[in-house]
């Protein structure tokens, strides 16, 4: 039986202890500073993580708990939207997702062929730099209080059908990298099911979710409502896994659902805590795979790579504030759209490696393509709640 | 780094989709049938197991999740306890916990040396049936309503002492085990440390923590106060687990702590939903270790060790009932509090397994030590149950 010894015990409970204070004293400062609180955590992430003190290494548990994060981040955002008003923001955010998944292919591409990479490897570069991570601007959107904005539900829309564009990139990219050829009955099957999942999951959701929730509502043991709604959603992230499709696409699908019961209201007070404490894990963990010594200059040959990757990073950018140009909404601002879609995640990082695995680019590109997902997700808090802040003002 | 693959946490994740809902279906069933909602959880863990239905299997994960579910329980109960009401207890408490190590440890020794085993053995296997567990009964005063009763606080009282005593016996039997003879010093020096942090904890925390939790109030991140509360019981259960006590103690004084706080009532409500979330995977998990098959009659020479195990099994409960006898208060029943220390749990399993990694008895002593563990923590939820409902009538 692989029980954790004693010793193994305590190191994983003393990890949670610092990731958690952590979290809450760098997303106080960072709050105290005019920032959001998630670029505290990512800070905290970096600060005690193999790159600075080294108090923190990661681990099988914590990653675990860093993804049960991320997953009731989603279900909670998720609780907090409107299932119709993000069917009507459909045909906008479609567009939205379609031009921010072009944009930086082709410039990802572009650039990898002018710095005479293979188009195998330049495929690869591209495809790393298409998938936007929703995690990081709902959550600066939620510690702004503007996930009701109109914008906002053009993000989270076009973030989920990033993600299946995403899948169809990824199913194509892994058969060429394995055949030489793209399979097209592979390719039709990776989008059938996604886009039946999301449908199934949604329709039969919503006429089910309230009988069953009905039904729950009348048990008598203690803390029925909190454990069925929470495993429901860990039921249709694991779902969406294994589809293939992230497991935070199934457990928005999940809070959007259960939005649609009697007990709503009561599952969002229920699940805020329990939030409150997993949300951060996910935040540090992000900052904890940071290797600040891939940027140091002193390296051998890091000069030619720090500006390879500084053009990545531009193109990775611009490729997203692009997509904010497919608004033709009035009076829904393009620039927040588009930088809300910078942020990339795992599913960057899932191609990265699957490049690496195929022999594509090697440890090098493999560094810079991590270090291109990883500036993305920092510089997007700062940035929105400057632009936020603007427009206020 | 240590990433779970994507299969991995597709499976973790549908493991405990699985261990949630079992353990609020089968809580339910048993509270419909008049018995408490942990008994349902422990047969839902043995339904769900290697033994049955195979569904879900241990993994470090998962016991993780599990250990943080007794944390959470324990906090919890500390949370709802009165340290001076618990004080006042004390010295009963305390003849209780001698009575109820040094009555068990006999019939065991004696047992195991009539049954002809080795006096090194025989000196495990009373060990074995030494410490309480209190985690079920905690859970079964608490469905019950009880938790303010005199026998509950005697019973937790009694339990960490008794958790004290078993550390000492612990560092008595490895240094045996390892030496062949005792270590003064180290006997000390254990003693020594575990009450000096228990005192500690307990004099310094209650000076610091109001002074402490009034100034994370004043902080304005979301989720601080939670966030905090809960790294302040992890914190304790880690230097706790460091010194060689349970986990469980740690968080145990963590709650009393902070009850003394003015933040007691909003810790409870915001602490309430996450411990039962978690609190069932810990049964759920005690459920999945038991091995039926250990049982099966068929098997070559199992009518001895059924036997010998039905007989420790009566030791192990005997010791623990004669525990009550030690109760001198007039208006405290002495059964309930006999019963209420016979649960073994992990500290039990804990000695077993030294003893079979010290080469004493081998594995079907230990399948035996096992057994009689499981056994003494299924039959106090019904036992307790009856009680308090005859008391009622």
């Amino acid at each position: 039986v692989p029980s954790p010894t004693t010793h193994e015990l305590g190191v994983l409970l003393a990890t949670l202890v610092v990731v958690l204070l952590a979290a809450k004293l760098a997303g106080e400062a960072a709050e105290r500073l005019g920032q959001t609180a998630v670029l505290g955590e990512l800070l905290a992430g970096v600060l005690i993580g193999p790159s600075a003190l080294n108090l923190v290494h990661e681990s099988e548990v914590l990653h675990f708990l860093a993804e049960i994060g991320v997953i009731l981040l989603l279900f909670e955002i998720g609780l907090h939207s409107d299932l119709d008003e993000l069917i009507t923001a459909g045909v906008q955010a479609t567009a939205v997702a379609v031009v921010g998944v072009a944009a930086p292919f082709l410039l990802g591409f572009g650039l990898a062929r002018a710095w005479d990479f293979p188009t195998l490897t330049a495929v690869f570069v591209g495809a790393t730099l298409t998938a936007t991570s929703v995690g990081i601007t709902a959550r600066v959107l939620a510690d702004l209080g503007r996930l009701e904005d109109v914008s906002a539900r053009i993000i989270l829309g076009a973030a989920v059908i990033d993600d299946i564009l995403g899948l169809i990139i990824l199913a194509l990219v892994s058969g060429l990298a394995r055949t030489g050829q793209f399979s097209v009955p592979v390719l039709l099957w990776t989008l059938l099911t996604s886009v039946a999942f999301l449908a199934l999951a949604l329709v039969l959701g919503v006429r089910l979710a309230p009988w069953l929730f009905r039904w729950i509502t009348r048990m008598r043991v203690r803390g029925v409502l909190i454990v069925y709604a929470v495993a429901f959603c860990l039921m249709l992230a694991t779902i969406s896994e294994r589809l293939g499709l992230a497991t935070i696409i199934g457990a928005f699908a999940a809070g959007l659902v259960l939005a649609k019961t009697d007990e709503r209201a009561h599952i969002q007070e229920l699940l805020h805590p329990t939030a409150d404490l997993f949300v951060p894990v996910f935040f540090v963990t992000i900052g904890l795979k940071v290797q600040l010594g891939v940027f140091n200059p002193a390296q051998a040959g890091a000069g030619p790579l720090l500006l390879f990757t500084g053009l990545l990073a531009v193109a990775a950018v611009a490729g997203k504030l692009v997509s904010g140009l497919a608004i033709y909404q009035r009076g829904v601002a393009r620039l927040p759209v588009g930088v809300g879609m910078i942020p990339r995640g795992e599913v960057g990082l899932i191609f990265a490696g699957l490049g690496l695995t195929a022999g594509l680019g090697g440890p090098r590109l493999y560094a810079s393509l991590v270090a291109v997902v990883m500036l993305s997700t920092f510089i997007v808090p700062v940035w929105l709640r400057a632009l936020y802040r603007k427009e206020r003002a």
